[in-house]
């Protein structure tokens, strides 16, 4: 037992720590940057996508599964993309002891393997609109230090890809993208901001790309996933064509949506404190931990008793674990608390007798629950500490930005800064340049305080069309 | 609409055509051999996969995930293993632009990916036993024909990899999975046989191999999936040792088991029929198909009552799906028909007046449903339905095995041969040439038909330690 980094001043050590505390991932795979995920990981990844397929599909996308393996012929279409690409995705180019006629990528990301298959499958306007997603594995040659979750070589990810009869209706798709993943991050207690990208920094062959940021203190931001608007940039290379009810071809209009495990570090990264992570109950590994207080002269009532409370508590549907474990209780207090169980249910002697348990959540709210009403009260405790975990991260957020009146103002920025932009490219640089790191772009909402009308573009001093923007240090 | 070939004499033709027809997977994708899950396709195997993670949980295994990628060092460190694979793993060999110091292995199975991550993990007996799960794609540069499902190049796949304190546990742990297997395989409505693989037929690295076998009609079997007996043949190697409560150190002994998308390809083969697919209950995409049967003189009243079936029913759970399309209805009958449906609702003006529905199951079984007991009557229906199913496959099952009494009588078997077998490699080759395919083992359990007590071996007609194989001609 160590005390954890100070998330404030050593910010990545800290999280490094908080990843490994909860045992999480493995780093000790013998390639860096290939993580394993262990069972308790796994299972908070479990429940996050089943967030991400609920909310998705309730949007009517299906899921289908394409394969990992991309020919070079396909993959080098749309020139910008594979220019995007190039310098990090992986080859494979022997098959047994053989090399390959066509060597293979594996999937950075899925455009040159759907898209193919998107132009056999679309024929008429009635097969429109088509919205598909996988969730799969996608691989980077990743050349920067990496990090569990946030900068990985094998990346778990989400995908969705749509065709549109038009860019109206691919612009209605993107709306409804943004509507799904609102629902998503306050399953994850998690807030955030949709910032159009600017011109130099879009995906490569986007038409816009608008990314889904968190702040995680200081200057540093975290992008969580992006959702693009592709217009006919990959439909023309790709020939994904459809009869319009007036006969004429027309060349679909396309978007996708990509969400990845980055979600499971920025849950990490912003709830997270100085006694580990904390999970909201919709993705927590578990859910509640049964502890009971034995002792010499205790005797097995308590253990029965959690017992049958952890029981009772999974046949009514919760991620209910029981510790019966030797360890003394503080030990196991410190441990659930490290790997973020929202709910910690304690039977001691006195307990067993009142036929109760205290009850302590993750944000230190102690209470006592009624064994005759467990599974009703359980609710209660976990919808109060969801309701407080999303409050402390609003909180953080609304703290995590202000606004620099000049460019001088940027250096040293211990906040995402708010700064007014003309949108030239000339000017974005410099902001760049005075905050060390990123202009993230224009919000596509409100922003998390009311900073008024901008004035003049802190780059050139100009007026015209200047707005909104948002710099920072992104990880 | 066009028949399908025939199921007995053109049975590959016939499989082929069938996965099209249902639209399972799309095989147009510019790689042979490897396929789109389409969005039917994925439905089942999210179905089918669920099962196996019901199942395997409940005998305490846990889910992880482990990389894709496996570096060639440790691929290499067992040596049967990989002299097994050598041939037939796709090789990563560039990242981004530069060639990589240690080329990487696409995962064909996770043995050396897992095993020195393994040797982490494990220090004392109090670490055992370890009973780990992962559903991932697994990859094999295929050189023969592909086939959907039964021969592909990326596979869908589920391996468990377990450790245990001893030789005794691990067989325990292998009795464990056939336990498992029995109640997947019950989900499927799926007949199969557990035959111990003769030695020259284990798996890579294996102290011995149970494989699930099912016959598809003639001699033909499909390899299902296989559970192996490791002892220490890797412990060793990847020095996989705890302490044992003597303060000895150990090797582990391990068991591995596998299944695969195969699960799917044998339920379309041995359920299907001259229609199309047939899936059980459990695992078919859709459970139910409702119809409204509309026509000019007949109004609205049968739509907004398929309607709200339709949606009753999901509530309830069901995977329903309501086809309003403007196909005539013997065309959608068809087409759910092919897609191997469970159960069809249809309502049309009469039944909607009776607030009723007709149903027609996979197999033919007419009724009528009335819309207050829905739910209930459908349960009652799907569960008749899955018993039907299962009762036509244990016939087919009982009648594809037949006696052999000599090696001329192998020659062109229309049955899975059941041989008396000394149990030698000689003899083993013989009977394989005799029947043009493999001595796939010695039975597991009773067989299927009751043969008697075995006789001479009919290679050698030796009598010794002589007992009944299964001779036939694995897909």
């Amino acid at each position: 037992m160590t005390d954890l980094p100070d998330k404030t001043t050593a910010f990545m050590d800290w999280y490094l720590a908080v990843v490994e505390a909860a045992n999480l991932t493995d780093k000790r795979y013998p390639v860096k940057g290939l993580n394993v995920w262990t069972a308790y990981g796994f299972r908070a990844r479990r429940n996050l996508d089943a967030v991400l397929v609920r909310e998705i599909e309730a949007t009517g996308s299906e899921a289908v599964e394409f394969p990992a393996l991309i020919p070079a012929t396909e993959f080098a279409k749309e020139k910008e993309h594979i220019k995007g690409f190039d310098a990090e995705v992986y080859w494979v180019t022997k098959g047994g002891l053989s090399d390959l006629d066509v060597p293979l990528v594996l999937r950075p990301t899925s455009e040159t393997a759907m898209y193919p298959v998107f132009a056999l499958w679309i024929r008429s306007h009635r097969d429109l609109p088509l919205n598909v997603y996988q969730i799969v594995n996608s691989f980077r040659y990743e050349t920067k230090t990496t990090r569990p979750f946030v900068r990985v070589r094998e990346i778990h990810f989400f995908e969705e890809h749509t065709c549109q009869a038009n860019e109206a209706h691919a612009t209605e798709r993107v709306r409804s993208n943004l509507g799904a993943f609102r629902k998503m991050a306050d399953a994850f207690a998690l807030p955030y901001l949709a910032i159009r990208r600017p011109d130099w920094d879009k995906f490569p062959g986007a038409f816009y790309t608008v990314a889904l940021d968190s702040p995680l203190g200081g200057a540093r931001t975290l992008q969580l996933g992006s959702i693009h608007h592709y217009r006919e940039n990959f439909s023309r290379p790709y020939a994904i064509q459809y009869e319009a009810a007036d006969g004429s071809q027309q060349f679909v209009h396309q978007t996708t949506f990509g969400l990845s495990e980055r979600l499971l570090g920025a849950i990490v990264a912003v709830h997270g404190d100085a006694k580990g992570a904390v999970f909201s109950s919709a993705i927590a590994p578990y859910q509640v931990v049964v502890i009971p207080i034995l002792g010499s002269d205790v005797g097995e009532a308590p253990l029965r008793v959690a017992e049958d409370v952890a029981a009772r508590l999974r046949r009514h549907g919760y991620r209910a674990h029981l510790d019966a474990g030797d360890d003394r209780p503080g030990a196991k207090f410190y441990r659930w608390e490290q790997a973020g169980v929202p709910l910690r249910l304690e039977v001691g002697r006195r307990e067993a007798e009142a036929r109760s348990a205290t009850s302590v959540d993750r944000l230190g709210t102690k209470g006592r629950v009624a064994l005759d009403r467990l599974e009703g009260e359980v609710a209660d405790r976990l919808a109060e500490f969801d309701r407080a975990l999303r409050a402390r991260a609003d909180a953080a957020f609304a703290a995590s930005f202000s606004v620099a009146r000049s460019l001088a103002e940027l250096a040293g920025s211990t906040r995402v800064r708010i700064v007014a932009w003309c949108g030239s490219e000339a000017c974005g640089h410099q902001i760049e340049s005075g905050i060390d790191g990123a202009l993230l772009g224009t919000p596509e909402d409100a922003l998390p305080i009311d900073p008024g009308a901008p004035g003049p573009c802190i780059g050139c001093g100009g007026t015209e069309s200047t707005r909104w923007a948002l710099a920072g240090q992104p990880l």
